[in-house]
């Protein structure tokens, strides 16, 4: 067998999330089948770096199956172009395929996670962002936010961030990054943040119950150091709402 | 009355142009329609800058229309406010509402026009940019596209480049700006160019005529001489293909 890293791009506004469920259409189907298509043999299964949740994006993505060797093996371009003329037309995109060894795992082999929440404050509601931002209608105190941020990065039992669903053992995580990047478009009013962040890995729902705090301290409604207060309580209900799936895009995955 | 300026955005892919048809969705008539929910007396007839095709987008169009002035006059934040809450879900939006005087007009007083046509080279399908932009697999020679464009600036009869239903009286145009701009994402190994051109009227599908034909030069099968011996043939059959519609945009209007 030939094991195999797939870098992938999806929007996922049309899909119930990454893993396979009973009929409903997810981005692991989808691609498993588009495989199944040109691939002799048994059904490869996708192992995934983090499944994500309906109507969440990922520009980056990975994930790796095991495919028998052929006759004539598939160069990395090949697979890539196999899998995707297949895929079409969805909007899912592979941007790379690479062969690697057996003991790659795309999940526990990633050391660390990107992800980014795109937030768009304008008047008027959105266009070609629909579904791809959360939007608000005022612009958001940056500053303010970017002090709220700050009491989040480090290593922290993250209970107050993470949804009662989640199955991880442990609730401490290891923030590394939490920056929030502002732009301003005068042509239609708008302030648009870029909030990324890194860990080696998030827990449940961490990052969307992250901004969704983050927001109201940008709304003044929350003073920034009422961040720490809420982290320092280890209780969800202290922390803010889980903001919206649309506006969370899955980056990057590294690996040593 | 009084008369109203728009400045309109929105995502093209799902509708049949700007202009108002029978029995199928266009821009115009969502935008009357949402208007006639909530302004007493005539439907208002909407007057455009530019008509859009099926498929095509903007960030900048302009519309004119006459609403009866009632006992609470609408402020120019009311009255973008009420048309975008009515066309909800769609992706159209009123980016602003500008009382202006009786004697303006979208379409007769509009003295430049700034259109952009994006292209994304890259080996693999577009996801989030599928119906935004022309996809193409190989990337294109900017510096040949940048030689040909220069063929085309200034006043020249552009019948090569003229759709044969356009109804203009003159194929004559004035070119003011005919721009290629190259991003490249190392992420999705993709190269992106925005082909931005300006005039003071183009003729129909002149934009995407010309593009087709760039994009000849691009690929290395037209030479950038090419297209000066193509603009001077003044006949159709010896430009290149139209571009598609999913990548044009009519980013801005000016009036004196």
């Amino acid at each position: 067998m030939q094991r195999w890293k797939l870098t992938i791009e999806y929007e996922g506004s049309t899909y119930y999330g990454w893993q396979r469920q009973d009929d409903v259409p997810t981005i692991q189907q989808s691609i498993e089948d588009a495989i199944a298509k040109f691939l002799p043999g048994d059904r490869a299964i996708l192992h995934v770096a983090g499944r994500t949740d309906a109507g969440v994006h990922a520009c980056g993505q990975v994930a790796h199956f095991d495919a028998p060797i052929g006759k004539r093996p598939f160069t990395p371009h090949d697979m890539a172009k196999a899998i995707n003329a297949h895929l079409r037309p969805q909007p899912i995109s592979i941007i790379q395929a690479e062969p690697v060894s057996i003991d790659f795992h795309a999940r526990f082999g990633a050391i660390n996670k990107l992800y980014c929440y795109r937030i768009i404050a304008r008047p008027s509601f959105l266009t070609f962002d629909s579904g791809r931002a959360l939007h608000v209608y005022r612009p958001l105190d940056v500053a303010a936010m970017r002090m709220g941020a700050a009491h989040l990065i480090g290593i922290h039992d993250f209970t107050t961030f993470r949804d009662s669903e989640c199955q991880a053992k442990s609730p401490v995580r290891g923030l590394t990054r939490l920056d929030i990047t502002e732009t301003l478009d005068a042509r239609t009013n708008a302030q648009m943040l870029h909030i990324e962040t890194e860990s080696k890995s998030f827990l449940h729902h961490q990052v969307r119950n992250m901004v969704g705090t983050l927001t109201l301290v940008g709304k003044g409604k929350w003073h920034p150091d009422d961040v720490k207060t809420a982290l320092e309580a280890r209780d969800r209900s202290k922390g803010g709402p889980t903001a919206p799936s649309a506006g969370l895009y899955l980056m990057r995955v590294d690996y040593s």
